[in-house]
């Protein structure tokens, strides 16, 4: 697999398992795109989780408190410097909420309701397939069709950012909403051209059509089009999308924002971003990445869509077990947590440990 | 030790060394403020530089050229994300650094004036003491005078951002230039009132007032006080670099930018930081942290000013064993590469593997 910028075949994982004495395990397995985060887990961050004291770590019915966990884990971290430490960190609060659910008996949307306070919270949820890694071409067009046919009524595919990428997508446009990911390769040079080739299409989003901490180049680009930019899953913090925001010229009637709380610190990170973002629809947020956690978050805090990799055969694809996507939505099984015990292929990586 | 953010007590470090066939071999010592970055050069970053074709990692001259070495590294990483990363990056350039110019058999600095046609190099430059992390106010004057008494001219006292600065500053003011640090912990509430009070010193410069990614916080303190702010360690890429400098309202006749080489993925990206400075002056750069690494690309690329912990009897502190600091500055040895050699203290850490 690759995108316009990088390979992916080299790419790590983590996962994280944290038991209690009551015999409870709460698990969270790593977003994609960032490597893994394991040795930074066991070098500093489980050090700092397991020396702080067991009754900071809960709330006040005694029951396990995710952001406390983080924040345990932060302790002595400098400010900035947004990198890998965030999917660190998250991966630890990840693995306290699947934890907490589980002892509250609710799937973890429910719990991340009553945590939050959510108004518009649901176990069903949109969701949209992340297709055309640049294997083949040729394939392409199979690959969306297949995703369609699975249920699937938005498809995003990758483009290289290049006047070629018109070719891909006349081929596929008309199918239903279709939205495209640049991965930050458009060269400014061409870019007027470019967006002006991608008005004929009605596209759903336009995605990371510049770098992503070039909050300039991203300003610059949303005056060269109508349609909706998306931008964010390379952004790991509230600070950096707090930059985001003030200086990416971002219109909030329409784009989208795809912050990745599982490589952003967690939930609470997350929900000061959400906060932050005053005037933005909660649907307009569209997490990054096809994980069951974002599925969960998505239901939970009452956000616009989840990713997903259409691909259930692999254990980073699909959604739980028997689960249908109909009409572009997914109905969140009724399982206590996450669920990941429900999805075979990847159960069987969490317990093998 | 601790500063207004953070204790380091538990803070670890990385150190790298590359071996030729040859017999000549390249070190690297780890900046300070970030937590060690071995697992991640032993996962990622060393099986990349392994893997690539030996040639690709050669100028024209057949000597090992550093800043490929560091591209080499790179291979697919996603954009965004300078956290940990540009640290394990950078050692390794800097390792590739001490190599090449033991190859070349010149001094580190003369070899990066050299590589990048510096015109304003040389052994000799200016140097401060960073002093005051929080041990114990008491002790804050002894080890002022010690700095002053050992050569230094500059200091540079830790603050907490709080009004009772003053009282810390005022026993200390009159013996030479001070600078203080506020490692981003002055709140915007009394910032005013601060700023007010700071202005009966005339301080050298106040440094990260505010959190290093707040870059309109940055804006706004830079409006409150005529005395030069200084900034920058915290952030570990040219992305970044931009982004202050686009966004952080910094007075380009009066301000100073103390980017870490070592913790930015190396000289390469530094460069392309001081060309992206279009009208600043190279004085005006004065790279975090006092290793022996900075003080060569001070000496080499014709920077302002290098960071020294006057503590010489640490392996981090102070510089080449027997080298005075003398009204302010000091001579880099004529040794080739960095010199590591020469320090008995730190050199003892970097054999022991």
């Amino acid at each position: 697999m690759r995108n316009a910028a990088i390979a992916f075949d080299a790419m790590s994982a983590s996962a994280v398992a944290l038991f209690t004495d009551q015999g409870v395990t709460g698990y969270a397995f790593d977003s994609i795109g960032r490597y893994g985060k394991g040795a930074l887990l066991r070098e500093r961050f489980f050090p700092r989780l397991l020396a702080a004291p067991p009754d900071s770590l809960l709330d006040r019915h005694g029951v396990i408190d995710p952001p406390a966990c983080a924040r345990a884990a932060m302790a002595n971290e400098k400010p900035g410097g947004h990198g890998e430490r965030p999917g660190a960190v998250g991966l630890i609060e990840a693995a306290a909420w699947d934890l907490r659910a589980k002892i509250e008996r609710l799937p973890l949307w429910r719990s991340l309701a009553d945590y939050y306070g959510t108004r518009d919270a649901g176990a069903t949820i949109r969701v949209y397939a992340s297709c055309g890694h640049f294997r083949d071409d040729r394939l392409l067009a199979d690959e969306v069709a297949r995703a369609r046919d699975a249920g699937y009524a938005c498809v995003k595919i990758k483009v290289a950012g290049t006047l070629e990428d018109r070719e891909r997508i006349v081929a596929l446009a008309g199918g239903g909403p279709l939205a495209i990911d640049v991965n930050g390769a458009l060269a400014p040079q061409i870019a007027q051209r470019w967006f002006a080739a991608m008005a004929e299409f009605r596209l759903a989003w336009i995605e990371e059509p510049a770098p992503p901490l070039d909050y300039e180049l991203t300003r610059r680009y949303a005056e060269l089009t109508p349609a909706p930019l998306a931008t964010g899953e390379n952004l790991f913090s509230y600070d950096d999308a707090r930059n985001l925001l003030r200086y990416g010229g971002l219109r909030r009637e329409r784009d989208l924002l795809q912050f990745d709380p599982l490589l952003s610190y967690g939930v609470a990170e997350y929900v000061r971003i959400l906060e932050l973002c005053a005037g933005w629809a909660r649907r307009q947020f569209l997490p990054h990445a096809g994980h069951l956690f974002a599925a969960h978050c998505v239901a939970g805090l009452g956000l616009g869509m989840a990713e997903a990799a259409p691909e259930a055969t692999l254990p980073y694809g699909g959604y739980w077990d028997g689960v249908r996507v109909q009409d572009g939505c997914v109905k969140i099984p009724d399982l206590p947590g996450v669920g990941y015990e429900a999805k075979a292929n990847l159960f069987a990586l969490l317990e093998h440990r």
